[in-house]
């Protein structure tokens, strides 16, 4: 392990993140909330330690292997975090660093849970903090910083693995530095044209900003207490939850249309299976809620932001969910499972790697009803090789493990199983919200010191899609070659 | 698809239903409890009903391929509990005949499920024939079969294999047949041993075969409302827990050990994660419920008996286990997933599966550190070759989705979430009482009739592992060769 090079990436990453602290610096400065000093401080610092590392620690080479790649990403997400939490911390407006750092990790991760039993209590510039983070953590922190640093391109594509979702991020573009750029440039687009469409709807430009954050990078931290509800708003409620669902399509396909490539739009198998299941969970739903909600128009409304919301682990809310009958409940803790696809913002097992999970199942019983066959599972007409196929069954069992595992130590709390459950299910796939103590209307105050570092973990865990994370653990990766 | 074939082989397994009938009429006609007249005319009925097809459809040839084995298990599986519900149904003691199925389903898979509030109502013979499916499921009603028909020997390894648990069932000497008797022998011999154990306790020979039979086929069914907590007696408690280990354990350690193999059963690394997960959750739960129960010693036998309970499969129970602390609450329903040994009359996933997925995860860790790392999987030092891991991963995920789609289905009657997610678990790993609505005081009644069909389908789904129970719904397996 090339560890000179590894911490120099780190030091490089944490200057990137204090340049990023200044926008909120500025947003505080101009309401004068009297945090503008916490957020400078923090972006001094994080700002000096990463300079300080990245000059000092030069690498001897310059060979970026897979194993440096995953120790840097999840390292840099780890440490990110890390100072990303002093702005809270310095300020006192949440007291305890644990949260501090939960808070940050949701932010960074895009999850959303929150420990804050009052949002609106919060500072201006602190909030605007809280939900940049998503926006940040949403395409990922160091695509933003391939982007931006060109000379990294060359030799970053384990990087980009690493901290990309879905089982195989593709290239744009054969070079590796321009694609992340393309793939900025859309975000950034989208970005502005969802800030653009809420301006109308009757929000100021920052809270605008503030919910556009929150829906790109499928984050769903608001700074409102009732989230999205807040408004109450038919308009605002259809523009965030159609461009919810937008951001928890791959980028890829917006590249396609840019390039006029319709057809492979309409074909594209994980697309397809996500617009169906979208689909047929508002209809059920809103069939469900019809009875208690009273008609039609409200029960749909309800349920394709709830739908949208949850499918692309965004995590607002407009309805108390929690309160919905058990069919509509467990279609969202489905969901919460599934997550949106690969490539998007949106986090979860993704849509394609459950079209192959399902294709897998059915060679199986092809296999066993005519031993003798062989058959090659397609995705979008193309052959999947099997070692990909492997790692997609891999991993749903490593998502699995990774929920049984916190869950236990996440009872040690004694909240009730349903909110243990929804609690971890939610970190993992970076949602938001559960269901019981966890449910829209409550928070993740309760839960101990323990279980917070846990679900902090769960949380980037489930961004990192398990590997990298899992892999700080393994003693081999530290070994000298 | 040879369907004569299969529909011949279904015959004779009815003609052996309508004998395995017998004995429960013996203990109906000596107890005169009024139910001899039900028993005998559902005996008559399935084994006329079995003749009939035995000697009306004779196959053209007896080419038994993959397809026919597992359609007629499953078939059979399926029929059987259909016929085995006749009793109860003539009888009039559960007056609607889904009950009756639900009943004899949870009887057959050794699930232990029931739907009856007060099962002391019923009369003896019908109570005995209840208990009597587990024994007979316990270890395969086709391997009973195959023991005491000869000539199905040569060409029936499909048939042993769509029924016995675990991902590759050894045999244990060449000759199927005879490996068939073998494990019937090794399963009666212990279930005298069990049965003449219970006699000092204190039970009559009535109570002591009935738990017997739950026992030895991991089922659960007891003929007390208050199941082994009945007894309150620490003798009962002890033997039950110990004998309920011992039956979930593979059958072929028991056939190295009377080969005087002690090496090879030691070293078993089945048996070793077996034992290692049994101690660790008899003794976490035990710390997490001390304060509650008062002391060590009460503390330790409740949960050696629930954990041994659970992680075997059977389903009997001395305590309110849905009253402890979330801790214990949430290790039992971990246990629920994992189930005991392959090769033993348990339910779950299986112990051997647990560990070959383990291996999977870390093999992948490995390679992403080091990709050109080559490595093969062993269990017990020999390798796996990976058809067997892909087949054990493929199957992780179909045991999830079976789960996840039948818990859909099963919301629709709005009973909680916790009590839905453990009655389609425990359903699924054919373990009997669940958490809330379903826990070791409650009962199934409260289901729809949907609902009850759909946990019969997972019983049966769960027991045969999937499989068998799927391909009844592939076209491919009906077509013509």
């Amino acid at each position: 392990m090339n560890i000179r090079l590894v911490v120099n990436l780190l030091g490089k990453a944490l200057a990137v993140e204090g340049a990023l602290m200044l926008p909120s610096l500025l947003v505080s400065l101009y309401y004068d909330g009297g945090d503008w000093l916490a957020l400078l401080l923090a972006a001094m610092l994080v700002s000096a330690v990463g300079g300080a590392l990245a000059m000092l620690v030069r690498p001897h080479n310059d060979n970026l292997r897979a194993r440096e790649g995953f120790a840097a990403v999840a390292l840099i997400w780890v440490f990110m975090s890390m100072f990303g939490a002093l702005p809270f911390y310095f300020h006192g407006s949440i007291p305890v660093y644990t949260d501090c750092f939960f808070e940050t990790v949701s932010g960074f991760t895009t999850t959303g849970a929150t420990i804050l039993k009052d949002v609106e209590a919060l500072p201006r510039g602190l909030l605007f903090w809280r939900s940049f983070t998503h926006w940040v953590g949403g395409m990922g922190v160091l695509v933003l910083s391939l982007a931006l640093i060109p000379h990294m391109g060359a030799r970053s594509q384990h990087l980009l693995k690493a901290e990309s979702t879905g089982p195989a991020p593709g290239k744009l573009v054969p070079h590796i530095g321009k694609s992340s750029k393309i793939l900025y440039e859309l975000y950034l687009a989208l970005s502005i044209i969802h800030f653009a469409a809420l301006l109308p709807c009757g929000l100021d430009w920052y809270d605008s900003l503030i919910h556009m954050f929150g829906s790109a990078g499928t984050g769903g931290f608001s700074n409102y207490n009732a989230s999205v509800g807040h408004f109450q708003s038919p308009a605002v409620d259809a523009v965030t939850a159609t461009f919810m669902l937008l951001f928890g399509v791959n980028f890829t396909m917006y590249y396609l249309l840019l390039n006029k490539q319709w057809r492979m739009v309409l074909k594209n198998e994980e697309l397809r299976l996500y617009l169906g299941i979208v689909a047929g969970s508002v209809v059920l739903i809103a069939i469900n809620i019809l009875p208690s909600v009273g008609n039609w128009w409200e029960a749909l409304r309800q349920s394709y932001f709830q739908v949208s919301s949850i499918i692309t682990t965004t995590g607002y809310s407009t309805a108390n969910f929690d309160l919905w009958p058990q069919l509509s409940r467990t279609i969202l803790v489905v969901l919460m499972l599934l997550g949106a696809c690969a490539g998007s913002t949106g986090g979860g097992i993704k849509m394609v790697r459950l079209a192959l999970l399902f294709k897998a199942m059915a060679r199986q019983v092809k296999q066993a009803i005519r031993p003798r066959s062989v058959a090659t599972i397609k995705i979008d007409g193309r052959p999947v090789d099997e070692v990909t196929i492997s790692r997609v069954l891999v991993f749903f069992f490593g998502y699995l493990l990774i929920i049984l595992v916190a869950m236990l130590i996440v009872s040690v709390d004694n909240f009730s199983f349903e909110t243990n459950l929804t609690a971890v299910l939610s970190a993992v796939s970076n949602i938001g919200p559960g269901l019981g103590a966890v449910g829209p209307t409550g928070n993740f105050a309760g839960f101990s010191i323990l279980s917070k570092w846990v679900l902090s973990i769960c949380m980037l865990v489930g961004r990192l899609e398990i590997y990298p994370i899992l892999m700080l653990f393994a003693p081999s990766i530290w070994r000298k070659n």
